[in-house]
């Protein structure tokens, strides 16, 4: 892909063709007082760039298109696999003051935990440890296991989905972190389970954004 | 703006230009066995979109430009006063307790804290609150103002800074959110008092990110 930076000739014929579609090469020059020579590669660099469609025997179209269907495309092509972060896990019977220990010892903001078998559990979130923390249990006994939030509560994403899709769920479920998971079928079980490999965080998409920026 | 996709043609005169540059349109043809004119039409996109480099009587160059200078530059262009959100503000003399229940009540990330006369006076983030949550003083009677951190040592952002700059800082400072303030000079004050006039946060760039998928 490229990027053109328009002239003043070719935002007028756009403001033209929008007004007054379908238009005739002939028409566009004569409102411009130009040639249709003249005109010839402003038309083929409008329609190449898909913004003008031309129909024969009918004329030009405005395609509606723009350049943020460019800037949208192209966030929808960075997967979740590419940016995945390692997620930090405790175990269920981990206790709230342990994992809070975790948190900062990893300087993380979720973490994730996980079943005896080394399946996804459950997420817990820093508000969750600190709704605890000021109540009335004694966070050296009580194991997060009691207080998280687990499956099917969970909101995940796929290795193959989208960050675009990540972000999207992140910002419509309010949480600050998903865990990547890939269902796990054994012979006879009748539910998958969830294996856990990675996290897509709002600190995630934000270095996304920098990196943007950064080109 | 507008954006084209390149031919396969297109993308193989690029690589051409950039083992060989300078080159002439001769030499191209020559390389894809085509005729000048059947050249033109590419040449004269790829200049125009500023990939090639049209030197007289020398040839053609590669400039290096991509498309992800366009993306940069669009990033670059929103403006923290354009997108800053309303941040949740205590009082110094707030409890920590008070603190935590204001966070949940008001469902936010980073509390902000004031001074009497209406001041930025520190930060507090959900971190700041579990440690001393977990700690052994009493939550009830220690106010925020202790535990904060405060001028200089907060990382902040101007309304007339891009998002951009933001989101630099909230990665390279590992913050989750920076409070946007005005500096204020009263008559015979040697240094600067700051007020706050909102907040950009992870969520803040998140949404940002999911509206320019959106398009």
């Amino acid at each position: 892909m490229i990027y053109i930076e328009l002239t003043a000739r070719q935002e007028e014929i756009i403001e033209i063709v929008k007004e007054n579609e379908p238009i005739t090469s002939e028409q566009i020059a004569d409102k411009l007082n130009l040639s249709r020579a003249a005109l010839r590669p402003d038309l083929a660099i409008l329609t190449m760039a898909g913004i003008l469609e031309a129909r024969p025997r009918v004329g030009y179209f405005y395609s509606g298109k723009s350049v943020m269907n460019f800037i949208s495309e192209y966030i929808k092509k960075i997967k979740v696999k590419d940016v995945k972060r390692v997620p930090v896990v405790v175990q269920e019977n981990t206790s709230v003051y342990d994992a809070i220990v975790t948190l900062f010892l990893e300087d993380t903001g979720t973490l994730f935990v996980m079943d005896e078998e080394g399946y996804l559990a459950g997420v817990v979130s820093r508000k969750d440890l600190l709704k605890i923390a000021i109540g009335n249990m004694d966070i050296h006994k009580v194991p997060v296991g009691i207080i998280m939030t687990r499956m099917p509560n969970i909101i995940t994403v796929g290795p193959e989905d989208t960050v675009y899709q990540a972000a999207k769920k992140i910002v419509e479920h309010e949480v600050d972190a998903l865990p990547v998971i890939i269902p796990v079928k054994k012979e006879g079980d009748t539910t998958s389970k969830y294996k856990i490999v990675g996290k897509i965080t709002k600190t995630n998409i934000t270095k996304i954004f920098v990196e943007l920026g950064n080109y």
